[in-house]
Parts: C-alpha cells; sequence; structure tokens
C-alpha cells in the first residue's frame, strides 16, 4: 500500500524544517527517561540528528513512552570515544559548546546560536569529561538562582535547544523552506520516513532506495513480498 | 546549634532572588518525575511559590532523586479546585498564560513575561481542563517543527520558565537586591529554611518564630529539647 498523500506530504513539511547544523552530542547519559525526553526535544526543535557517546554497550540508549516516538525523526549516532566525534564536529564547522558551572563561563543566552551549533552534554552524575571539555569552544551556564546547583540534563538540554530556535526564528532563519541537508541525505531520509520496512529491507539488499513520486508513490515495482510491507 | 553562617547567607542571597511574581499551576500533573523536574526548574529560575491542583489525594505530588531536594525550595501550595484558584491570582494582577494547540494562539516568545506571570501547565495526557481555559488570559504555544505534536510537560514548563527569566534578565530586573516578597513572608520563609525543625515545633505550639540575628542565630532562649534540634 502506498503512503497516504496526508501522510507524506507530512513528513515531507517536517523533513524541510530538519536543521542539519544544530545537534547535540550526548556524553555517557544513561537515564531512558532522560534519553527519551531530549530526543523528543530533538524533534520539537527540528534537529535532524544527534550523537550518543558511551563506552558500554549495555548502556546503549532505550526510549519509553516519554519520547512519544520520537526516536524514529530523529537520527542517533552511536560512537564509542569522543575525542574523534568533536573533533570530526569541530572540522564540519561546528561551535561545541559545553555546559559546565565554572569561573569561566558565558551565559547561554549571550551566546550567538545560528551558526552551527553542537550542544554537548554530560552525563547526570558527573557532567561531560576532561577529555571533551578540552574540546570544547565555549563553555556556557544557565544561570539559576536557586539552591540545587544544577538542571536536569533533559531540562538544560531543551532549554538550550529552544533558545537556539528562539534566536533562529527572530532572525528569520526558521522557518525554512528547504532544510539545509544534502539532497541525497533528504532523499535517503525521506524515504526512511515514508516505508521504514522497506528500507529496511534495500539495505540488506544492499541496494539503494527506490525513487518516490510527487505523492509519495513508490516508483518501481518491488517483489510481492516487499509491496505487502509498504 | 545555630547555622553556620555562610550557609545562612547562601539561604539569603537565594531567598533574595525569588520572585512572587512567576508562579506555575500544575493541574493534576502526576508523574513523580515530572513533578520532580518541575520543582528544580522553578528551584532554578527563583520561583517562590508553585500550585498543584487535584481531585484526588492520592494524586497528590511526591518527589523522587530528580529533584535533588529542590522540594525543600519551592513551596508547593495543594488545592482541590482550579477556579477559586486562578480567580484569585487574577484578582492578585497575575496573567494566567495557558499551554494549548490550537488557531488562536501566540507563540510564547512574543509574550511579555515581565509582568506577574502564571503558567498553566495541564495534565500529560489531556492538557488543561475547560474549566481552566475558559480563565486563561492568553492562550501560548511554544512553537514546535517536528512529528510528535506535544512536549513533555517538564520541557514545556522550563522552556516557558526560562524565556521568563531571560527576558527579566535582559531588562535588568533579575538578579534582585531584595525579592518582592512581603517583609513577613520573607521573615517566615528564612525561618523555616534556616530552621526547618524549629519551625515545625512552632507551628505545632501555635506560636511565632523567633527572630534571627545578622548571623542567622536565633535571638530567643528555647527549650532545651527545641534547642538540640536546630
Amino acid at each position: 500500500m502506498p503512503i497516504l498523500p496526508r501522510r507524506f506530504e507530512r513528513l515531507r513539511q517536517v523533513l524541510n524544517q530538519r536543521m542539519g547544523d544544530l545537534t547535540v552530542v550526548l556524553e555517557s547519559i544513561h537515564k531512558t527517561h532522560n534519553h527519551s525526553a531530549i530526543l523528543r526535544s530533538c524533534d520539537a526543535v527540528g534537529v535532524f540528528e544527534v550523537h550518543a557517546v558511551t563506552q558500554n554497550e549495555a548502556d546503549l540508549p532505550t526510549f519509553n513512552a516519554t519520547a512519544r516516538g520520537s526516536q524514529k525523526w530523529v537520527r542517533v549516532h552511536l560512537h564509542e570515544r569522543i575525542e574523534p566525534l568533536l573533533r570530526d564536529l569541530k572540522d564540519r564547522g561546528f561551535r561545541i559548546y559545553g555546559t559546565q558551572l565554572g569561573p569561566r563561563t558565558i551565559p547561554y543566552d549571550s551566546c550567538d546560536f545560528t551558526a552551527p551549533t553542537c550542544f554537548l552534554l554530560g552525563s547526570e552524575g558527573w557532567g561531560s569529561s576532561a577529555a571533551a571539555q578540552a574540546l570544547v569552544d565555549h563553555a556556557i551556564t544557565i544561570p539559576m538562582m536557586g539552591m540545587v546547583q544544577s538542571l536536569n540534563v533533559s531540562v538544560a538540554c531543551a532549554t538550550l535547544l529552544f533558545e537556539a530556535l528562539r534566536q533562529r526564528r527572530v532572525r528569520g532563519l526558521v522557518p525554512m523552506d528547504r532544510s539545509g541537508l544534502g539532497p541525497e541525505v533528504y532523499r535517503r531520509t525521506l524515504f526512511e520516513w515514508a516505508y521504514p520496512e522497506v528500507a529496511d529491507w534495500c539495505r540488506r539488499q544492499e541496494r539503494d532506495y527506490p525513487d518516490l513520486g510527487e505523492n509519495g508513490e513508490i516508483l518501481e515495482q518491488l517483489p510481492r513480498n516487499v509491496r505487502l510491507r509498504c
């Protein structure tokens, strides 16, 4: 069964708003409900992909009802080591903003998050590692007025992401006509969103995804057992 | 034992930043970790007191580790009915901002949250009640770009509170020299924060709290069994 045109239009509309130049690196975040809440905020703000660093496979992020299915719409890349990831992001033009308490930090809302921006968020207990902090471009802080000296990590993440979105909206950079994703990434992602099971089948077959028509119909004759999964 | 002067100074510093003109009404929020995360954000932003409405005693909010003890620093008033509460807040000059999806809503970041502001947050499943919505002054929305059409309630709350704090900081209204709390509320709260167990004893005795000296020492001779709790 082909996708309903209305559903396809909605997927395209959301993908058009996805920002490739706003991302989050999660370093050893281990609570399921934090991961879930963060992914949901990323989806809401329009983050295309995030990065999770974990040295222990058993700590791989999972999602619960809090995510409301947002893990389907935000790509999570897994990494074993933080340094090569941050170096790669820096090479690609991202500024790395690390949240930490301390003297040489700047308030988050005096930063310009309209350029390519990466927020580094450390684990619930210990914050980000020394190795990660050494690669941070700007150490930022969320001004706090209370007795408790830290924020829940998903709250901190949302505060930063919505400030980035606010700044981009004020500057007229959002909403966009078309996301800044490359055409090939756009094409592949749209197919995966529209036909996740066919996309799985294509990957197992090591073949490219078929092209889609204007209303989301698959422009190719697929084997019958694959067509049934559409 | 009297309170350590440094600790007393810290309590006073935080209380000086508490805002009596920024509050949150939680209508039937029932998840412990949401309650906890919301209280922690309120403490961080400098909210003095919040209101929780619940018709069922068994649904009374509790707190878990996510709160990090913030429930000690933000007063939670419990109410059975929402209408008298919202009417009272309006009589006291608060503008009620309700978050909802819908056509006649305005983006949260185009509102002025520097005047007395109350955020109404509805339950995780159903949002706020029709009775509550009828008393809302401004229906606001947090612009969302994603597939999932709602935010986690604690994330929504934090986004609104930190925007209010940001606006107040930009206007130079925060940090304050002294909170806008009345002198009697200030005096009582400072005592309760410094000596929670003695405050309990005073309330059971139906007597007023003793005065405190400049360094937080109790300026009155209390019975020996009470002095031991200091």
